[in-house]
């Protein structure tokens, strides 16, 4: 499990690097690599940061940020282990920068809520405030944000997934939630239905069977194309396309809070 | 599980408010209260700040302080969910606020290291690093922070529980270690047998059986004598004695680091 | 998981009601819908019973009738929770409505035996007796009476599932027993291996893999033949035939009481 | 385990049949005495009522009769298993037997709610109701009915266990709550406090530590004094007084519904 | 978790060695130390053996002699991990050395099975036989081989532990059995009830609760008087009496095989 | 779960008996078969041995022999229970039959080492040495020998299945490891990376899904061409291809010990 860096010109076709990204880190306690997966790169102000489920001393949220897709600088992980799911937002709240994450413990975790923090410096991180909890369903035992909310005039636009617990282990589905703008650990709406469940076979077959994990979004404003690629069973890479005015109607029309 | 306050004149009777403590906060999102337990009182600079496990959707560290101990002001939680044993040191290190804590899970927990953070402001939280793990015997299953930090000139003295998983469940002890001045996150000596494990019968029979549990030590530092409250099977408070020389000695001629 | 109401003409092609099944109920405390699953219907006397599995504070029998498949009531919950697969048989067994069940847990339900239990009023149910429990291989687990007992000249002709715990979860099969005609409880015949067990794609992929789960079946009499309705993978409604002397054939050449 | 009849003078000083009760029972699948614990005993009309945690296949209700403590007869068990903990009421309510009961599992059980049945016959049973669930604390993981309850002029004084999960395994008190006279499942009133939870050495240690379980109450009209038994740590029967008045003001001012 | 030697003028004051029994081994990979506990000792023919639960890659019969209690040799572990209570027969039966021992996992284990195994040479081990397994109540989840065999006229008597699993965890107690003087996996009698189960403070409170472990006895000829060294609550030492007659008739009169 | 002999004129087609072996064995008790499966088949000196996972109160590793592939006679087990995955080499060594073993528990055993085992009589086994441990991803849970060794100038190569537990359940996988030539359990050589995983539908769906199980190789040394025959997803039997040198330098240059 490693980060890798990619190019693609039509968001399809990818060149994957070989190797996999070397952070520069200025303490080696820090930059050394032990595993790193679940990525997720927002753009904030002047660079790319990246945030990942960082390996130390257990599964936590590592930060970094490039400029350029060619040097990566490595800062202190947002938090103590055991989390997972750490997902900035695409500008500062009120001055601070702002993330949501899901606590985890060490293991499958067949718990987890999610949470939003802030911070001044990326560095340090508090005013912990509650999100939203699992709930009914598809999103009995666990939830945890996907891509980087898209700023809509409804809300933060929120991608998430959803575990249920069957007899025969986890089912990943994808759902979202409007979120409010200054203060978005406040929940406007939230689907009840899944956007999307495994169904296909390349979702329900593979090296974790019945998987559907969002994890990232690209919004044509102009067009308000959302894009949005998802793991399917732990094992491809798949692209999922709807309008955000559609998608906000959907939510907004199926929502329980 | 609420926190009180109470007095005593000679450290062994004391008067216990029948009314908890009710934290004056500006957020009720934080200040309201669910429960609290294992509080740690420290003084820092010019006030008695006060550390708990908290609930906020989940168990996680609560900080407050007060002047007086008629006035108790409550913070920001400072971290998420899921954390228990934050202890604070008694003075800023570097310049920056320190504290210790063990991530959990949100239950019995059959896991822990401990780990120290800092701050600038008590509120947010970063720069996280590993202190020690469990290991062998009577610390094989998780360990904990107990009393706040004793500064001595061979480091931080900190005592601290482990707890082993016999086939009747969690057995609690207690031990020690020297953390480096400046950077205590680095184990200077720790013991490798245990200072007191639960044989009295008031240790081993009670709401939870065979439970050795330090949560504060008082130093006085002409005569070196420490005072070591603790926990015995989570019924009645214990008091053990030592001297900080011998404890040291002990800590450094019966080191495993 | 709701209840609906569907038609056909041919058995193969339905149209389900979009709006599931409202069931008219003399007490708000029994009609107050949770959730619904794994109905069967069966034909007594004068008209068509629905048990299925409901929640009333955990899985239970719900039980009610309808004249037309228009209108619905809803009777008393035949047993205390927890309990599931209650399977009524087509008319009075000296003179008394007789249901199998299966008592379950909370949850998944790691184990499970078909019991017997005899009504004159189809609300206060009593005299319960063990039918039969689960043994090896494909019905190592648990099992659960499926459709409607078909009553043949060789004793009641009982479909059910069989559960095993392989180490990625469970599977389930379909076997057959033959049950004596005035003391149901009595086990005549009994499949030592499965009828049909996952193996097409659609019995092995998808929201729970790996299940064939029998819930209904049809006998023509002139023909003799059976259409099986199964579920698959918990996903789709499949499709089996055989034929009623052939089945009793092979549960009687393969038994083991 | 086993039933023995006893006789004692005082109610203090028991003789106990080295013999277990042999119960009478017309049919030999339910008369086949595997195991049985935890009896209540209850006059209702004519006789005295049996009720037990018997097995078959899988711990449930036991139910039989005595008219004279020489002879005892079997009757039906009241439910299928899996359930422990039935208690019947000391008269027909509306003109039907009452019982409490606490749906379970085939071991220990971690959750437990009491629900309310009614026969017409003691053999037959319907109409269940939820009574009350665990919540908070000495009872957070499962409770279940104690002793007959006693009807006053506040309602049904209902003696109950309520079970908390310790990292050391479980914990047993004794709480109470007033049920309504007619329809005995609606709660009026429920000790958040417990009344008595273990904390003497008797009740601490044993063959199963910290356990509290009531089972037993003789109330004196005249004066009010009820005596309650109880198992300590699953080893001694213990005793302990209160008045009727006392006990219902203790509930009605410490209630939380 | 060590050996040491102790030695006593009466069998009741001991001295124990400070130091740990340093055992001479050909082979660093088998002689490395690292934990050994439950020792039982041995003689056959010419020297003391000394079989105990050793730690290699998981606990496993670790196999030892000494001649004189001063220098000890440490021979090949008997078996495969994951093994523990191995005890040896005091002479060779039809010309092997003869042990039994319980087959566990790297855990608490919560099963086990006695089984015999032979050898000619004290290293190799073959043709192993199943003994006995747990069975209801005290003995119910486990049981293992206590102190060497003693022989008689009746068999080959066995004292053992057998395990019950309450909902506070494993309680630990005592029971007998004569096996064939030549094929002594063939049980010919066994106590349903147990000799001594855990009820004195000393066996009911310490390091591990609820724990009567029986694991020498000294039968002294002449007289008949047998001295049972068990372990009380994993803390301390105690010492029970008997008679071998006594004994040997109880295991008769009280025999379920 | 049973042994069945089969034929192929060209290693793809077989026919296989339908009737299970039925071995010739001096001693009911270990004649008696319960299961079997998971054979091997290893060629020494003068006929063929079949090794395999045998039920003798619990999971073992059964030891037989044929000539002619017509008669088969079973020797005794080679360990205590609970093992599997017992694979012996194809020649002795140092004058001793050898084995690869993995003990096991009595479930689906979430760890396990492979071991090594010597015997002069194919009867008594010991100097039991450890081989090699789980470790990181593919491997991470447990391992198991798979292939009989094939002997090479570089050393045993031994093809072997590692386990990893994802969120769904086991996933199996294969990889490789070189032993030294004299003392099998010093691994030489030992692939960080899998040789191959469960991909194709047949691996990932069926009655275990996401199982690769190698469980025979034949080599032709002229040609060096390896044919590896493992199972699918527990349900079909898979061939795959490789060459000696190849499968050797890939080993080499992938290797960490």
């Amino acid at each position: 499990m490693q980060l890798h860096n990619g190019r693609s010109k039509d968001g399809i076709s990818w060149e994957i690097d070989n190797k996999r990204i070397s952070f520069i880190c200025d303490d080696p306690e820090i930059g050394n690599f032990v595993y790193g997966y679940d990525p997720r790169v927002c753009w904030i102000e002047d660079r790319y940061y990246v945030t990942w489920c960082n390996c130390y001393h257990g599964p936590t949220i590592g930060v970094g940020y490039t400029y350029d897709f060619k040097e990566f600088y490595q800062l202190e992980n947002a938090f103590l282990p055991f989390n997972r799911n750490g997902v900035l937002f695409p500008r500062k709240i009120k001055g601070k920068y702002a993330i949501l994450s899901r606590p985890s413990d060490n293991r499958h975790t067949p718990f987890g809520d999610i949470f939003y923090s802030e911070s001044s410096d990326i560095c340090h991180w508090g005013k912990h405030r509650h999100v939203m909890s699992p709930r009914g369903r598809w999103q009995s035992t666990k939830i945890g944000a996907g891509p980087i909310p898209i700023e809509t005039i409804e809300g933060w636009l929120l991608i998430y997934h959803g575990v249920l617990t069957s007899c025969n282990g986890f089912v990943y589905s994808m759902g979202a939630a409007l979120l409010d703008i200054d203060e978005p650990w406040k929940v406007l709406y939230r689907t009840e239905p899944y956007l999307l469940s495994p169904q296909e076979l390349y979702e329900c077959v593979g090296d974790t069977p019945n998987v559907v994990f969002p994890c990232a979004a690209l919004c044509d404003a102009p067009t308000g194309r959302i894009a949005i690629y998802y793991g399917g069973a732990d094992t491809v890479t798949c692209l999922a396309f709807t309008q955000v005015n559609e998608l906000i109607n959907f939510i907004k029309s199926n929502s329980k809070v």
